[in-house]
C-alpha cells in the first residue's frame, strides 16, 4: 500500500530546498563511477570522490557520472554545486516518491522516472526511482541501488558497438531511458501471463482466491499506470522541447521511445479492459453457481416435501381412516407417491434445471 | 492472449537499431516482387533479387516493390540500405508487435498497420502487420506472408483499370491502404453476425455459455480497437501532413480513408456499447432465473410445509386426543388440509408468483 | 441489427470510386424534378432528364434539383458529370451507410445526413440518407424515396411565403437541413414518451418484458446518438467554415440550426442518463423481490418446521413417554405449539418481514 | 418527463423565423414595465404600450423594458421590430424550451437562461425561460410570468443603493443574472437537505420507497445539469466575448458570476458522485438484507429438520425396534435431540450466523 | 454534509459586494499580525490596528499582514480601502464557502484556498479557507482562525534561514502555500492508512460497517479531490501569467508546488481507484457469503428430507405393510438411511460445496 503514496509527514515544514532523502536506503555507501568517452577513446573509474568529477572542457568527449544510493545527502550537495544544479532539483533527486517529470533549464535538462521490477514471490511490481540530468557534454545518473539495467550499454562504451561512441551526450541520455523502457515490457509479459493465468481459472473453478488475484492485479495496474502515464508527457516533452542540447540526429530516436511509451500505455489499458471484464465473469460465475445450488434445494424440497405429506397423511391415527385397511393400500401408495416423483423429475427435466 | 502484448523480453538489452525479427515466421523464404508502370507501360517481375529493387531515375514511372515474409532480416537490411532507410523503421518493420503509426522524413514517408482475418473456426481476429514506404516515385510494402489482398490492386495496374495508372506513387499508397481498410468492414460485418446471433439467445436461453461468448467478443472489440483507433491518428497524420509526396488530387482520396476508419470506430464503439448492454441483459436473466426458482420453492414449501404439520398432528399418540374418534374425522382433515393448499394457491396467484 | 453496421463486404476490391448503390432499392425508378425561382418568379418541372438539369448561368436564379430513388447508378453518374461532382462524392451519395458528413470542394459543398422516422409498430427508427450538393447557385438533393418532408418547402416556393425566394441557395440548403431536423424533435418526443410509459411500468410491475423495452429503447438510443453526433460537427464544420458559398446573411440561420443540433444531442444524452437509471432501478427491484419471497419462504419454514417436530415427538412409539398419558397433554401441546408460532409471528412483525 | 424534451412537434414544418409562443400560458396578459435611469434620476412605469418602449437616444440613461408572459406574439414581434431584433432571436424567445445560449450580435447581446424553483410538495425543480436583450443603454427581460426575484433590483434602482445607480446597461444585466444565480444556490441547498436525509435513512431502514427517492433525486440533477452547463457556456462567452457593449469595469463582476456558476457546476457534480454512491450502498444494503433472511431459514432448517428425523425415526412402526423398550428411552433421546441443536448453534454462532 | 455545499440563501438578493461574513465563527477576536523584513532586518508587530498596516514605500522591505478571523467584516473593509482592494474580492474572502481560485489585477493578485485538516475521532476532513494577497511588497494573509501552518515560516523570517529574508514578497506567497500545500499529504497518509485498514478488513471479516466505512471514505475522496482540482488551475494559473509580481527566480518554486499539486491529484485519483475497487470486493464478498449459507441449507435440506420422508414411510399405519415384520428391517431402514446420506456427502463433497 505505501507504494501508493509518499510518506513526507516528516518533511512537513521543512526549509524547501532542503536536501533530504526520502525513502529506503538499499546500499550501505553512495558511490560515484565516471565514464569518459569519444569515438576514438575512453576511460572508466569506480569510486571516484565528489570533488573530481567536473567533466573538462572537450565538447567531444561525454562524461557519464552514474551515482549508486541516495541517502547520502552531502555527496548530491556537492555534485550538484560542481554541476551548477538547483537546490529544488537536487531535492527531486533525493526524494525517491517523485511523479516521473521533465524540466528544461537552459543549461541543463533534468529528468526522473521509476525503473519497475516484478517481485515474482510477491506477484507485485516494485520501483525504484532513477533520475538523469543532461548537459551540453555530460550526463549523471542517480539510482537507489547498483542495478544491472545500465551494464550492458557500459559494454556497449567499452567495445564501442552501435553508434554510441560516435554520438553526444544526448544519445547517451536516450540510451539510458530506452534500457529502463525496456524493462517495462517485461513486467508486461509477466502480467499478460497472470491474465492468462487468472482467465483459466475463471473458465475452470473461480473461488473467491481467483477473486482476490483479480483485485491484486488490479491494484498492480492502478501502480503501473501512475509510472507510465506522467513518462509519456516525460518524453513527450523531451521530443517537443526545443532544447539546444537534444541534436536533430537523435530526434527520431526520442520519437522511437515515445512510440514504444505509448505502446505500454496502450497494453496497460487493453490489461484494464481485460481485468474490468474478468471481474464481471467473476460476479456472474458467482451468480451462476448461486443458481445451481438453489436449483438442487429446489429440486429435493418439491420432490421430498409432498412425498413426506403423504407418508405423515396415513400415519394419522384416526379411527375412522378407511385406506388403511384396503388391501393393496400400500403398494398403490408407492404407486401414488412414486407416480408424483416421477412428474416433478419430468417437469424439472423440460426445465433444464436437471 | 499473446495477440494482447507484445513478447520482446528477449531483445531487452540489445542495441538500438539491430534489426531482429520478432513474430511468427509465416513463410519459408522471404520473396520480392517489382512492378513497375506509367500511363503507357507496365513491367512485372517476380523473385527479384534485392540488389536489383533500385528503381532508376526516371520520376514518370512508378515503382511498387513488394517483400513477403519478414523473417530474413538481411534482405530487410540491404534493401533500407539501397533505399537509403533509417535504420529504427527497419528495426520497426521486423516487429510485427508493432503499434500502428505514421513517419514522415523528408525523403519518403513511412507506415505500419494491421491487416486484420477473422478465423472463423477459432471466432477469433488475428492480424498481420503490414508496412508501407512511399517514397517519391516508389512504394515499398512489407507483409507477413503471401496474400491476396492486394491481387486485385495488381490486376488493375496489369490491366490499367480506374485511375491507377494515370497517377503517381501517392496514389499508389493510397490504394494498398484502401484495400486493407476494405478487410475491416468485412470483420465488422462477421461480428455484427455474431453479435444478433447472441442477442438472439439471450432472448430464448442465456446460459453460462451465452456468457463466455458475451465474453470472447467483448476481448475480440478490445483487439479491434487496439488497431483501428491508432489507424485514425495515422490516415489523419497523412492527411494533415504537409509532404511534398502527396499531390492535391490524392488528398482527397486520402480523405475518403479517413471518413472510412471514422466509419469503423464508430461501428466498434457501437458495437462495444450493445455488447455491454448485452452483458446487463444476461446478468438480469440470471437474477430473473433465480427468482422463478426461488418461487417454485417457496411455493411447494408454504403449501406443503403446513400440510405436513397436520398430519403429523394427528400422527400424535396421546391417549386423549378427541378429533381421532370422530366419525368424520377424516373426511374433514382433508377438507382442512385443501382448503389450506387451495388458500395459499390463490394467494399465490394474485401475487403473480403463479 | 443491420442498422448498426454497412453490409459492404460485396464491394470489397473494387476499384475507388466506382459507381454502385449499396443499400435497399426503395424505389422504382428514380425521379428528378427541378424547381427554378428568383424573387419574383419561379418554374417547376417533374420527371426532368438526366441532360437538360444543368443550370443556366443567371446567378439571380436558384436551382434545386431533386433526385429520388439511388439506385440508378447510371442517372447518378451522368448529373454528377455535368455538375463536374467528385466520383468520390457520387460513390459517398450512392452507399446509403454513410456516416454524416460535411465537404468544402471550392466550387460546392457537399453534405450527407440521416432523415429518420420512428416507425411505431416496430418500435424502431429507421433512418433514409439525404445527401446535397450546395453550388453558387443550385442545390442538389439525393433522397432513397419520395417523401414528404420537404413539401413544406416546396410550397413556400410556389407561394413565396418567408423569405426563401428573396434568398439563395444557401438559404435553401438551410431551409432544407432545418426541414430534416424537425423531425428530430418528432423522434424524441416519441422516445419521451416511451421513457415515460417505462417509467411507470418500473413504479407498478416491472417484468422482465420491462426489461426488454429498456434494453430496446437502449439502442434506439445508441442508434440516434450514432446518428446525430456527427451531425453537429458537420453543421459546426458549416458554420465555421469560410466558403464563399454562405453569405453572411445566412449564417445567423446556420447558427440557430446547429443550437437545434446541440439541444437534440442534449436531450439524447438526457434520455441515456435516464434510461441507465431504469435499469438499475429494475435491477434493484428484481432483487427486491427477491427478498420477498425469501421473507415468505422464510416465515413459512421458520414457524411451521418447529411446530412439525412437536408434531413428530409425540408421534413417537416409546413404550415409556409419560407425556402421552396425561389428561390435558393434547390442549397443552397446542398451547405449546400455538405459543411458538405466536412468538415468531410477533419477531417476524418486530423486524417488519411481515 | 416532459420537462426533459420540448414538444415542438406542432411546429414542425413552419417557416423559420414564425413567430410562434411554445409553452405553457401562465399569465392572461402579458404586461410591460419601463425603468428609466441615470445617477441622479430615476422614472418607472407599469403597462406601457409596445409602441412607446423605444428609449431616447440619451446614452447616459439606462432603460429596462420587463416584459411578464410570452403568449402574446404579436407584442414580442412589435417589440422586435422597434428594437431591430433578429426574428430568429424573437423566435427563441417565444419557445421556452429553449437551451440557455449566447448570441453576440454588433448592437446587441441576447441571452437565454432558466429561472428554476424548487416546488417543495411534488420535490420537483421547475424552470421558466427568462432571456435578456442587451443593447447601448437598454436592457429588455423577458419571463414567462410575474416574478418576484428582480424585486430586489428594482428597489435597488428606486433607492440608488449600492453602485447600480451609477453603472450602465451591461451592469443592470449583469445584476439581473446575478439574482437568477443566487436562486441556484437555494435550490442546491434544498437539494444538499433531500440528500441527507435520504443519507439518514440509508443508514437506519433503506426501504423501496427510498429507492425511488433516491432515483427521484438523481432525475432532479440530470435536470439540474441540462439548466446549468449551458449556463457556464453562456457566461464564459460573456466574459470572453470582445463585446464593446460590455465595459471593462463590468467585467470582473462577470468574472465573479462565471465563478459562481463553476462553483454550482461542482456542487452538482459533487451531488451526482453522492447519489449513485447511495444507490451503491442502497444496492448493498438490500443483499445484506437477503443474507439475513437467509441465515434465519438456515438456522432453522439445519436445526429442526434433523431432529424432525429424529423423531421421525422412532415414529416407525417396526415390529422389532428395540430402543422403544428402553427405559430411559425417551430421556435418552431428549438428550441427543437437544445435543445436536445445541451442537448446531455453537457452530452458528462460531460462523458469527446467529 | 453541510460542507459539500455553501448556505447561502440568506444572502440572496443583496447588493453585490456587500461585505458580510459567510460562515462559522471560529475566533473571539480578528487578530492582525506584520511582519516587515529585508535580508538584513525584520520587526514584528502583534494585534496591529488596521489603520496602521498601510506599508511604506520602501520596495526592498517585504510586508507580510496576516489576519485571523473573518467574522469582522468592517475590519476587513478597512483593510481592503487602505491597499485598494476591489469590494467583489474582499466579499469572497468573506464568504469562507469559496472554490479555490486564482485572479490577476494588475497591481495585486489574489488567490483563495482551503487548508485542510483531519478530523481523526470523526474520521473526516475538515477545510478552513485562506485567502492571500500579493501586491508588489506585501502579503495579505486571511485565516479563519489562528492557526501554527504558519509558524515555521515566522521562524525562518525571525531567524534568518533558508533564502527567505533575501528573496522579495512572490517567494514569501509561494512559501505560505508550500506550507498548505505539505499539509495535503499529511491528510493523504492519514487516509492511504485508513485504505489499508479497510483492505485488511476486506480480507478477514467484510461487515456491513465495513461497507459504511468505503462509503465514508468515498465521500471524504469526494470532498478531496473538490478542494484539490481547482488548487492545480490556480497554481497553472500562477505559473502560466505573466503577472510581473513574480519574479524569475520564484517561478521554478512556482513550478515546484505545481509538481506537488500534480501529485497530490494523482493520488486521490489512485485512492479513488482503489476505493471503487473495493466496493466491488465487498459487493462479491456478500455474494460469496450467501452462496456459503445456501450450500448450508441445501445440504441440509438435502440429505434430511429425504431420510425424513423414508421415517415417515414406516410411520405409516396400513393393515398390510410387510416391511414392518421383517427381522432385520429396523437395522436394514438404517443402512439404506445411512447409505443415502453417504451418498450425498459424497456427491456434495465431489461438487465442492462441503
Amino acid at each position: 500500500m505505501a507504494r501508493f503514496y509518499s510518506k513526507v509527514s516528516h518533511k512537513t515544514g521543512m526549509v524547501p530546498g532542503t536536501l533530504l532523502h526520502i525513502g529506503r536506503r538499499l546500499l550501505d555507501q553512495a558511490r560515484i563511477s565516471v565514464f569518459n568517452y569519444k569515438e576514438v577513446d575512453y576511460s572508466e573509474k569506480q569510486d571516484v570522490p565528489v570533488e573530481s568529477c567536473r567533466p573538462g572542457q572537450d565538447s567531444s568527449t561525454v562524461n557519464w557520472i552514474n551515482v549508486d544510493g541516495l541517502h547520502d545527502a552531502e555527496i548530491i550537495g556537492k555534485l550538484g554545486e560542481s554541476f551548477n544544479i538547483h537546490p529544488l532539483i537536487l531535492e527531486d533527486i533525493l526524494n525517491t516518491s517523485q511523479r516521473p517529470k521533465y524540466e528544461d533549464f537552459d543549461s541543463y535538462i533534468f529528468m526522473v522516472f521509476k525503473m519497475l521490477t516484478y517481485e515474482e514471490e510477491k506477484k507485485e511490481i516494485s520501483s525504484e526511482q532513477v533520475s538523469l540530468i543532461l548537459g551540453q557534454n555530460f550526463v549523471i545518473t542517480f539510482q537507489e541501488r547498483m542495478g544491472d539495467v545500465f551494464n550492458g550499454i557500459r559494454e556497449r562504451i567499452r567495445l564501442g558497438t552501435g553508434r554510441i561512441r560516435r554520438m553526444g551526450a544526448d544519445y547517451l541520455a536516450y540510451t539510458l531511458i530506452d534500457a529502463v523502457l525496456d524493462n517495462y515490457f517485461v513486467i508486461l509479459e509477466k502480467i499478460g501471463e497472470r491474465v492468462e493465468e487468472i482467465e483459466e481459472k475463471l473458465v475452470t473453478y473461480p473461488s473467491p482466491a481467483t477473486l482476490q488475484e483479480i483485485h491484486k492485479l488490479k491494484q498492480e495496474m492502478i501502480y503501473l499506470r501512475k509510472s507510465v502515464w506522467p513518462l509519456r508527457e516525460l518524453i513527450s516533452g523531451l521530443e517537443r522541447g526545443e532544447s539546444p542540447l537534444i541534436m536533430k540526429s537523435t530526434s527520431i530516436f526520442i520519437r522511437d521511445i515515445y512510440d514504444h511509451t505509448v505502446q505500454v500505455i496502450d497494453t496497460v489499458e487493453t490489461f484494464r479492459d481485460m481485468i474490468s471484464g474478468m471481474l464481471d465473469i467473476y460476479l456472474s460465475s458467482v451468480s451462476n453457481r448461486m443458481n445451481e445450488i438453489m436449483k438442487v434445494l429446489t429440486i429435493f424440497a418439491a420432490i421430498f416435501i409432498p412425498l413426506t405429506f403423504f407418508a405423515g397423511v396415513y400415519g394419522m391415527n384416526f379411527h375412522v381412516l378407511p385406506e388403511l385397511n384396503w388391501k393393496w393400500a400400500y403398494p398403490a401408495w408407492w404407486v401414488l407417491v412414486l407416480g408424483i416423483a416421477g412428474f416433478m423429475i419430468y417437469h424439472f427435466k423440460k426445465k433444464k434445471w436437471m
